[in-house]
Formats: C-alpha cells, sequence, structure tokens
C-alpha cells in the first residue's frame, strides 16, 4: 500500500483524484505511443526520400511540399497543388499519427503507407513521375547507393525499396504527449473544466462513434453526410470510387483528430475553414445536432487539447545528383 | 622550439610539410569562419519565416521552396517556379555563405540580405503576396505574436522586422569545414595531388581573378562573356537593368563556388548543366582559353574540395494560423 502510493505521488496529484494509470482502456480514446525504429539507416533513407524534389517530373515536389512536418503534416490548403500548379482533387490528409490509420488516402485506395508513397510520385496530377523514372534518377546519385546499401544490406534501388523507406520514416511521423493524452494517463491538471466539459460532450453527443482509438479517428470508413447530405462541388464520391458500391458513394476514411488545430483547412474538400464551423457542419450532417454557441466552443476548446508534440526533424543533406542524373523537366508540356 | 613542434604534431602531420596555421593570409582565397549568432532568438524566428509558406499568396512558397536547405540552399532548377508556376527570370543562387557576399540578387539590385529578403515575398512572379498582405497574416497568428516579442522585446509585427529576422537566420548558413578549407588550414592531406594540382592550375589560369575571398566568389561585378559573348536566350543584362549604365550590360556579381558540387545547374540562367561544362564555358568565354580533358578534371575536382559542412537545420514547428488570418489564395487569378 505504501508503495503504491509512493507511485501516485510520483505521477502527481491527478492521480489519487480521478483517473489512474491505465484507466483509459475504459475510455474511447487511447494515448498515442512513441516509435522507436527498428533500423534507423532505413528511417535515415526514407527521410531523405520525402524532402527530394527529384522524386517528381519537374524537380520542385516532394512528398513535403504537401505533407509538411513544419507545419501540421499537411499544407494548409484546400487542395494541394500539383505539377504545373495543377489544382489536387482533393485536401491532403496528415502523414502525422497516419500508420495508425485503417488504410491510407481519404477513400481508403491504398492499404497502407508503402502502397500510398507510390501514388503521387507518378500522379500526373500530383508528382507527374512514373516510378521508371524516380528510381532511375536515385540511381545515377551515388550518395543514394551508399544510403540504400546502409538501409538496405545491398545497394539495389527499386520502386519496392523506395516506397518502403519513405513508409518507414512516416512510422515513425507520431505526435505523442499531448495535453489529453497527459490527461489520459493521470495527470487531471492537464485539461482545464471547459476541455474536460467539451470532451464529455463529444463523448456524449457520439462523436466518439466515429472518432475513437488513439489516432481519434482513422479506423473506419463513414458516410459524409448521415443526417443531411454534404453539399460541395468535389467531385469525389469516396469508397465508392474504389469499390463501385453504390452504398460506397460519399462513404470517406473518418480523419484523425490528432492535431487537428494545426490541419486546417478540414473536410475531404477542404470546406471547413475553421475548426468551429466543421464542429458545427459535423453536428448537423452526422448527429442531427445544432450545438449551441456555448457548446460548439467547448468541443472546439477540448479538439485543442489533442495537440501532441510533434516530431524534431533534422532536414536531410540530400546527396548531390551527378552528370549522369535525368534533368528536371518543370517548364515541359 | 619544443613547443612550436608539439604544436605542429598537434595540428596533424600536414604542417611540417607544406602551409602552416595561418598561412591562407597569402592565399586567394580563406576559409569560411562559423557564425555564432548575437541574437538565438532572433535566429528562430528567422528560420520559421523562411519555411513559412504563408509569406506567399497561394500559402505554397516559402523562402525554402527556391533556396532550399536539404540541398546546396538552391532548387537544382534552371530557373525557379513561381506563384501559379512562373517560370523564374534567372536561376536562383544559394543563401549559403550568401552574407559574405557585397550585394545580393546576380544583378546586385539588393544592398543586403535583409533588403533581398524583401523582393520575392511581394514579386509578383515568386511569392505574389506583399508586404502588407504578409505582415496583416503573420499579425494574426498568436505564436508569431510571442516569437517576435522574444526576439525584438516587442510583439510588434512589420516589414522590416520581418525581413531582419530571416536575414539574421540566412547569416548562421555559413558552411565551413570543407576539406579545402582543412588544406587551408594546414592539413596537407586534406586534399588529393589532383585537387591541389587542379587549385594550382584555377590560381594559375585566372580564375581567382574573380572567384576569390572566403565565398570563392561574391566580392564583385564581372562581365559575363569578357573574351567572348555569352549566348544565352535570358533577358537579364545584370547590372545594366540596375544602372542603365552601357558598359554594365552582362556584368553580374560574381557567383560564390563554394559548394558549387550541389548548386547545379550553372550561370545565371542555369544553362550548363554539369561543372564541366562550367569550367569550359568561363575557361574559353572569360580567360580565352581551351581547357584540356585533363586540366579541366583537375579544376573540377578541385571545385568539389569546396563543399563544406551545410548547417544541421531543425524545422521549425510552426505556429498555426487563427480564425482572423486570411485564407491562402492559391487557385485565385
Amino acid at each position: 500500500m505504501k508503495q503504491r502510493c509512493a507511485a501516485r505521488l510520483a505521477l502527481g496529484c491527478g492521480l489519487a483524484l480521478g483517473l489512474s494509470a491505465g484507466v483509459w482502456a475504459e475510455e474511447p480514446i487511447q494515448p498515442v505511443e512513441a516509435v522507436k525504429p527498428a533500423n534507423p539507416a532505413l528511417v535515415e533513407l526514407g527521410k531523405q526520400l520525402y524532402f527530394d524534389r527529384r522524386l517528381s517530373k519537374s524537380g520542385a515536389i516532394s512528398c513535403n511540399s504537401c505533407h509538411d512536418l513544419a507545419l501540421g503534416g499537411v499544407d494548409n490548403l484546400p487542395s494541394s497543388i500539383g505539377d504545373h500548379w495543377q489544382q489536387g482533387p482533393i485536401n491532403a490528409p496528415t502523414v502525422f499519427n497516419s500508420s495508425m490509420f485503417l488504410a491510407q488516402f481519404w477513400d481508403g485506395r491504398a492499404k497502407d503507407l508503402k502502397e500510398q508513397a507510390g501514388g503521387p510520385i507518378a500522379n500526373p496530377r500530383e508528382m507527374a513521375s512514373s516510378h521508371t523514372l524516380a528510381v532511375a534518377t536515385l540511381r545515377t546519385i551515388p550518395g543514394y547507393r551508399v544510403a540504400f546499401k546502409k538501409a538496405y544490406g545491398s545497394d539495389t534501388i527499386d520502386i519496392d525499396r523506395v516506397t518502403g523507406a519513405i513508409a518507414a520514416f512516416e512510422q515513425t511521423l507520431v505526435t505523442p504527449d499531448s495535453r489529453f493524452d497527459r490527461y489520459l494517463r493521470g495527470d487531471k491538471q492537464a485539461i482545464s473544466a471547459e476541455e474536460k466539459a467539451g470532451y464529455e460532450l463529444f463523448k456524449s453527443a457520439g462523436c466518439v462513434a466515429c472518432h475513437n482509438g488513439p489516432a481519434v479517428g482513422g479506423r473506419s470508413f463513414q458516410k459524409m453526410g448521415l443526417v443531411a447530405p454534404y453539399v460541395t462541388s468535389n467531385p469525389s464520391q469516396g469508397r465508392y470510387d474504389v469499390t463501385k458500391n453504390e452504398a460506397d458513394r460519399m462513404v470517406f476514411k473518418v480523419p484523425s483528430l490528432r492535431n487537428i488545430e494545426l490541419t486546417y483547412p478540414y473536410f475531404h474538400d477542404g470546406g471547413a475553414k475553421t475548426l468551429s464551423q466543421a464542429v458545427q457542419t459535423m453536428g448537423r450532417l452526422q448527429l442531427g445536432r445544432n450545438f449551441s454557441a456555448d457548446e460548439n466552443a467547448r468541443i472546439v476548446a477540448f479538439l485543442k487539447t489533442l495537440t501532441g508534440k510533434t516530431p524534431d526533424i533534422t532536414l536531410p543533406h540530400l546527396p548531390p545528383s551527378s552528370d549522369a542524373t535525368p534533368a528536371p523537366q518543370p517548364f515541359d508540356h
């Protein structure tokens, strides 16, 4: 008993009054756990590739262009800018905590981060390269030969290894230690009374039906516009575009609410500029509920406690091209 | 005498055989010195602004877009991509060691880094914002209020402070400790016999007439095409565009050769894809000399010893916009 009290004391006074360690097992939301990479050389290679514009045809667009790690892992635009300033079809989802999602892209068409990473490289509206050109480019860069050897044991460069390394890096991009996670772990002072009330409302109103788990979302596909249809000029039909099943029309992967304070604008079309607007629309369309201004503010206050510690990323020192490296084509048509 | 020998021993065996400490005073090139910032909070603010896309109208272009610190402080494109994918008029010069230049831009139209930093923000072909909009945007971001207060003592945000902070950050972007600098400091083994021969040729052929000083350039304006005219479709007339003085036609700031291995393609129009091509063209047009293949290779080998230690940059955690922040305009015309 004495030992138990000492442990409680060490964890802070919050414990004795409210949640105790492990109690989050009974909560619909769990803390984000830090990640220790099994293969640091693979992660380092993935980081290089993540920041390398040479994976695009123009030589100007990298993964980080749309999933900026200095921002919330997004570009904060309604939809992204692709090759030749083409308007992207959908809002860029955050890369932070994305390893926790049941699938990748809003419509879930990629089963995991590795499969996802190959998409934008070869998408003519995004990076506009091809897997063949991207791999051929990397093969001419001596520094990458060395890095692939370090990461994989041999200096073979193929698209499988490229996307595998990017995914390995992305798996490290988690954001633990938010105020809400500290609360879940027993520090009752970590969030204010208003924020706590917002969490209670978030649960009782039914938001947690979809926004749950460690990522507070990302675990299921759900219809956007359950009670009333979501009106948008965005042409995406969500899962339907993948399955061609009528029941999947406007069914999207539930976005994570982790760091939602940083990932504006909201929804697959970027249609909600502020968190307050997004909460109001969700209440109306998904729950048939018109939150009062107070209720809205409370939920927004709670959502801001989900901002975690985004990782400290040291920019890679990218290896230079060689004379044999294909020239980028920024202004060709 | 005994003490002197001990000191020599500590600096490595190279000393006894050749250059001794300080001897670079007699050389046309001097080592790059590391920089210790006087005001770390100002540098940190400058770093945030350097990476912040919200200084552009589209919300997509930051200083780092064209002067990528993961590459050689450049974008490695013949000319940069501006707002709405407009083709820039000139090759983006490196930001590394740029504080050592006598003026900024190829035509020297800005007297220092602070003046330079304001240019691209308001240039309709580059970031396409205005100083008014950029400042108004920053003022709505609470995290910037805090950062400006830390850096400047008050939370006033104006363009003078914005560009001052960016310049303060850029002044830290030096690349000391290249192999050539280690050679200059007395470590004779730091470069090979071929690289040394390349340096001797670089001096005897007359390259050092323009490429000298710690930045190996950046100290004077010189005519591009001294012996024979430089043929290019690029419309820039260099200093002439600033002074309207006929004698200044095709007179450009001499670029730094520091990290030249990383800053391809070369010349103000990005017309030379490889270092070997650049050396050959320079020999022909500036010195009236046709370097043999061996001579060319030797000079290229020397130039690659000028690659220094680019700084380890930790990405900033940019403060989020508020509901009052003007929305970016990526697709408006």
